[in-house]
C-alpha cells in the first residue's frame, strides 16, 4: 500500500510556516503499516495542484490532499482535486444550512465563496470537521483512494482522527498489522541508551521487535515496533523486550505510553505519596515550578515557591548564610543545598528543590555556561546534591536551563520512587 | 527563476521530525525574489532519490536536495545525486584530511564510508560546513543549478547562510530585488489588526507595499515587503509605511527587526531606566519570571521574586491581607493588587507583576478558565490591574497561561514606556 501526501499552501511554499500536518498523517500511516513514500507540496495554484495529483496518480494508490479547504478566493483544493480525477463536486445541505445559520448567529456578512466549504467529491463520503466549518472528502476512484482535508492543524488533526482513521481502518486495516510502545527515557546519551537496548534485544533473541528513538526537548522517546505480527503474539514479545530493556536500563525510563511527561510522573506520584513540592530557582528561573504547574491537578501537591536570582535574594527569602555563599559561591553543593532546604522549611513543604548554575553566555565566579548544582530537600531525609555539566558547543542558555529543569524532575522523580520502596 | 527544494529523509516521510528546513530554506529563497513553488519529500532510496531530482529537472532551474549526507550506509544523497545529473563524485582532499584527524582525536574507529562526507559534485563547488563534517555541493551543469546540503538544522542553517547565501546572491540577486521589514505587535485580533494596516497603506497610497501577517505564540509578526524595487526608493517607502501605521495602531506594536522578542524589549527598557522588576505568580506559576531570565543580562533588572499558588500562600510570602482574599477572591483585581504591591515590596523592586486567575480546566470561585488578572506595582506609582478574559474554544490550560504571560510582558512595557513620556 503506497500513499502520498500532498499539502497545498502558498504560506508553506513561502516558508512562513513549518508543515506540521505531514509528519502527523505520516506518522499516524505508519502505525497503520500504510507506506507514504512521498510528500508533495505546492501552493493554492489550480494547475499544480492537479499535476501533484496527477503525479502522485503514478506512484501511490491512497492520495491525501491537505490544505485549501477555507472560504476564501484562494481556496482552490476541493475544486482543483474534483478536477484532476475528473469527478464532479456534490452540495452537502446539512453542512449548507449550518454555515448559513452561523452566519446569521455571528450577524456577519456571507460572500459568495462560503458555499465551497460545503463541497465533497461526488460519489464518496464527506469527512466532517469536528473543529471547523469546511467539509473533507473521502473518495474510492478507478483504484485509487482519495482523501481531502483541511489546513489548520487544530482542523486537520480532529478530521484525521476522528473521521478518518475510522475510514483507513476499515479499508485497509488488517489483523497482522503494527504494534508498537513508546518508551520515555532521560538521563542517558541517546547512543548510549540505544547500544544498551540493541545487546538487550539482541541477547534475548527478540529479532523483530525494532527500537527506534527520537530526542524529543527533555527525553528520548524509544518506540518498540513489531510488524505483520498477531495482536496477542506482539503484544507478548513487546511485554518480553520491554522487561528486559528495563532490568539494563529501567532506572532512566521515566514511562511508556503515548502521551506521557516527566512533570506527570512527578506530579503522580507526589499525589500518591499525599506530599507537596516547593521549588527555589536560580538560573532556571521559575521554569521548574512553571513545568509543575503545566499539570492539571499541580494545586494538590504546589502551593507556591521562590525565584532567588541573585545571592542577596537567596538569603533574603530562603535563608541562605551569607557564609556559605561568601565560602563556597553561589554555584557549589553548600548553596544548592541551603537553597532546597530552605525552600522546604519556609513553606513547611515535603519536597524542596533547589537550581543554582551559570545558564550562560558569560562565565560565573570561574565557572563555565552549563554548571548546575541541584539539590533535593525531603522532610526527615539528608538532603541530597548533584552536579551537571552541561557545557557544550550546542548549548544555548535556553538549552541548559530546560535541561536543568527535566534533570531536577528526574532526581525527584527517582527520590520519590525511592520513598515508595 | 524557479526553484524546488528536495528533503531526503526515512525519518520525515515516518512521521518522525518535522520538515523544518524546507521552511527555513524557502523563507531565504524568499528574500532573494526566487521562486519555489515545489517541495518533494522522500526517503534514503537511491531510486526515489533520482526520480525526485528527474522529476524537479522539469519544472525547475535551481535544485535543492536536502539531507542524507552522513557516514552511514543510509546516506545516499550525493552518490544518488550525482547519478541523476550524469556527473561524478570528487573528492574535497583537505576535507578528507580532516575527517580522518577528527577520528584519531576522538579515538573511534573510522568505518569505509566516512569518506563519503568528504565528496562532492566533480566540476561545482564545495559548500563548507561550519558545525558539522559532512561537505555540501553547489554546481551549475545543463542549464540547471544543483544544491546538495545536510539534514540536521544544526548543520543545515549554518550552511545555507553562510556557504550557500553568498554564490546565490552572486549568481541570482540583482539590485532589483525584495525588501522587507518585519513588525511585532501583540493585544490586537490578527484580523484587525491586518484590517487597519490595509486601510492605512490604502489612504496612504502605498499600494506597492504588501503586508503580510504570521501568528507565533507570543506575538503577531507583520512583514512589509516591496517587490522588484532599488534599495533607497524601497526603504523610504517601507519607513513611510511604518510611519503611517504607526500613528494608527503603533500602541500594540513592541518592536522592527528579525528577531526581536517583547521580554527582550521589556528588559531592555528596566535596564534604561536602571529599574529592577520581581513577580508574583500564581496560575502562571514561574513562567513570568523563567520568560525575563530567558533574556541574556536579565540579572542586572531581575533579583528574583515568587510563586504563590495556594491563596495561603498568597497571604504568608506577599502579605496579601487574608480580608481581602475572603471578601474578593483569589481571582481579583483587589488580589492581584495587593500581590503585585506585595512583592515589589518585599524586594524593594521597581516593579512588581502579579497574575492571579484560572488555567482550567476546571472554573475557580465560580468563574471560568481563562479569567485572568494582571496586577503592576510601580514605586511611587497608583497600582494599575487588567482583566482578561481568555476563554476561548480552543484554550488549552497551556494556552491561558502563555497568553497571560505575554499579555503581562506587554502591560509592563507600556507602563516602562509611559514612564519615558
Amino acid at each position: 500500500m503506497e500513499a502520498e501526501i500532498i499539502s497545498i499552501g502558498t504560506e508553506i511554499v513561502l516558508g512562513q510556516i513549518v508543515n506540521t500536518n505531514a509528519r502527523f498523517l505520516a506518522d499516524q500511516l505508519r502505525r497503520l503499516d500504510i507506506d507514504a513514500h512521498w510528500q508533495t507540496t505546492t501552493d493554492d495554484d489550480p494547475t499544480r495542484i492537479q499535476a501533484a495529483i496527477s503525479q502522485a496518480q503514478t506512484r501511490a494508490q491512497l492520495i491525501f490532499v491537505c490544505g485549501g479547504l477555507g472560504p476564501t478566493l484562494d481556496d482552490q483544493t476541493m475544486a482543483s482535486t474534483a478536477a484532476a480525477i475528473g469527478v464532479e463536486l456534490a452540495l452537502d445541505d446539512e453542512q449548507w444550512q449550518k454555515i448559513q445559520a452561523d452566519f446569521v448567529i455571528r450577524k456577519t456578512k456571507m460572500t459568495p465563496e462560503n458555499i465551497k466549504m460545503a463541497y465533497y467529491l461526488k460519489g464518496g463520503q464527506i469527512l466532517a470537521n469536528p473543529t471547523g466549518m469546511a467539509d473533507g472528502a473521502y473518495l474510492n476512484h478507478q483504484g485509487h483512494t482519495y482523501v481531502v482535508l483541511p489546513g489548520p492543524p487544530r482542523e486537520f488533526k480532529p478530521m484525521v482522527t476522528q473521521s478518518l482513521l475510522p475510514l483507513l481502518k476499515q479499508q485497509f486495516g488488517n489483523d497482522k498489522a503494527i504494534f508498537s510502545h513508546n518508551l520515555h527515557f532521560l538521563g542517558l546519551p541517546e547512543s548510549q541508551l540505544m547500544d544498551e537496548i540493541e545487546q538487550v534485544l539482541d541477547e534475548a533473541k527478540l529479532d523483530d521487535v525494532l527500537a527506534t528513538s527520537y530526542v524529543q526537548p527533555g527525553e528520548i522517546q524509544v518506540r518498540l515496533t513489531i510488524h505483520d505480527a498477531m495482536q496477542a503474539q506482539a503484544e507478548k514479545k513487546l511485554a518480553a523486550a520491554e522487561q528486559a530493556i528495563f532490568k539494563r536500563v529501567g532506572r532512566y525510563c521515566f514511562g511508556i505510553g503515548e502521551h506521557i511527561t516527566l512533570a506527570e510522573q512527578v506530579v503522580k506520584l507526589l499525589r500518591e505519596h499525599q506530599w507537596t513540592i516547593t521549588g527555589a530557582e536560580s538560573l532556571t528561573g521559575g521554569m521548574f515550578q512553571s513545568t509543575i504547574c503545566s499539570v492539571p491537578g499541580a494545586s494538590k501537591v504546589f502551593n507556591g515557591g521562590f525565584v532567588t536570582y541573585a545571592a542577596q535574594t537567596k538569603e533574603q527569602l530562603l535563608g541562605v548564610p551569607k557564609a556559605v555563599i561568601d565560602q563556597y559561591g553561589v554555584v557549589s553543593a553548600q548553596t544548592a543545598k541551603a537553597m532546597a532546604e530552605g525552600c522546604q522549611k519556609k513553606l513547611n513543604a515535603d519536597v524542596g528543590v533547589s537550581f543554582t548554575g551559570v545558564a550562560g553566555p558569560d562565565d560565573l565566579e570561574g565557572q563555565p555556561a552549563g554548571t548546575v548544582w541541584i539539590g533535593i530537600a525531603i522532610k526527615g531525609q539528608p538532603t541530597q546534591t548533584s552536579q551537571l555539566h552541561l557545557s557544550q558547543k550546542m548549548a544555548t542558555r535556553q538549552w541548559i536551563r530546560q535541561r536543568s529543569v527535566q534533570m531536577g524532575l528526574l532526581f525527584t522523580y527517582w527520590a520519590l520512587q525511592n520513598k515508595t520502596n
